[in-house]
């Protein structure tokens, strides 16, 4: 993805069902100077693609296609000037949707920054787009 | 904000109780390089930024903050590679809670590639924050 | 539905994509007894309905399924001790997946009560149940 | 209130940030009378009113209010004709917004039927509605 790889996004582990993603801090993903906080969006973006990359195991051609069909993500922590580690899930398993659950935290830290839900449209296959 | 900056957010619209924002398309902006979409992730940043800016109209001392509570996005249409516009105008407007819908679509396009809703908490000068 | 049938549910209207229906105000619809309103969750229910109903407009066969994967909702006025109807569209309108967005308004009024979007399932005649 | 009461909603606990609640299984919550599941509306009814008795554990006086902002749901198992239990737990608490995560289980199953979050406006004494 040449977004992971502008951003310097690293896949950590993927197992049948699950996802984690890192992305290192840089001082360009800031959203408001005076907090130097991370900004929302690219929390935002780590979540849906934690859920993606979760979904994404349960793909088998490399022709199945997959795409976000909706997100929804509460902010519980501000975010702070450190690398972040999304999780993902899957929480609800079909043919043609899969639904997963995210969270994300900063390196080294108990506290969840943010979460989500996401449900993702799985085109396998053999089927026809939709 | 340094992530606008860096990603070449421009404002191209303010008024009491909207925003409206353009990203400029970029081959890094890309999540599936077979099928050259935006990542959805930046969408998201843009319809957070959008709401967020149109929530900001609000504001009446340089010390009033806001942040992101939460945001929910559907997406409609594959996105393009091409120029974003995300508009964000507010549905409920209160003394420490703004509600806004969000919509983008592409530049010279009349479809609707993604819509959300997004709640902001805003913190008004000399309130404490919480 | 029985659920419908116990409440006074009425369909008033329903095209192509569209539907509309009618919850009548009863005492025992209210949540908070000191203000009177009507219980979020009946808007909950009547959004998910309007939702569902435009939805259905899609099936063809009477052996066709189908269930909300998820809803979101905002409510943006309070209720009222009054009739309320409630308004679904598809937004989104594939095989296996229908993305309706809904509202709801009280009887004669203009104000947009609470509004919301719904993801349903569809399983159409043939296609086995996931 | 008026509606838990129609309904024979009991609450089964209640702690500082927690609230468990029970909805006795009638055939009239049935949604489609071909499956003879409970209807998406009173689950959703279940997880409101679970998050708002969560959020109300922080209220300190009678004159304090609280009103649902948002609400997303996930339906994750087909509902059956039998009791269910909402639980609600804060996971975001303010003075003037509150965030539960809240999920529903058919008393005496493991399965998550649904699970959802909700924002809550809180009014406390003393402050004037917005």
């Amino acid at each position: 993805m040449p977004l992971h790889k502008h951003l310097g996004v690293k896949l950590l582990d993927a197992r049948p069902g699950y996802a984690e993603l890192l992305i290192p801090f840089k001082p360009e993903l800031v959203g408001d100077p005076r907090s130097n906080r991370l900004h929302g969006g690219i929390t935002a973006t780590m979540l849906d693609s934690s859920g993606g990359a979760a979904a994404m195991t349960t793909l088998t051609t490399p022709d199945d296609k997959i795409s976000t069909l909706d997100i929804r993500i509460d902010y519980l922590e501000p975010g702070k000037s450190a690398d972040l580690i999304a999780y993902g899930e899957i929480v609800r398993s079909g043919q043609h949707v899969v639904v997963c659950r995210m969270w994300a935290r900063h390196k080294g830290e108990d506290a969840i920054v943010a979460e989500g839900k996401a449900v993702y449209r799985v085109t396998r296959f053999g089927e026809q787009n939709a």
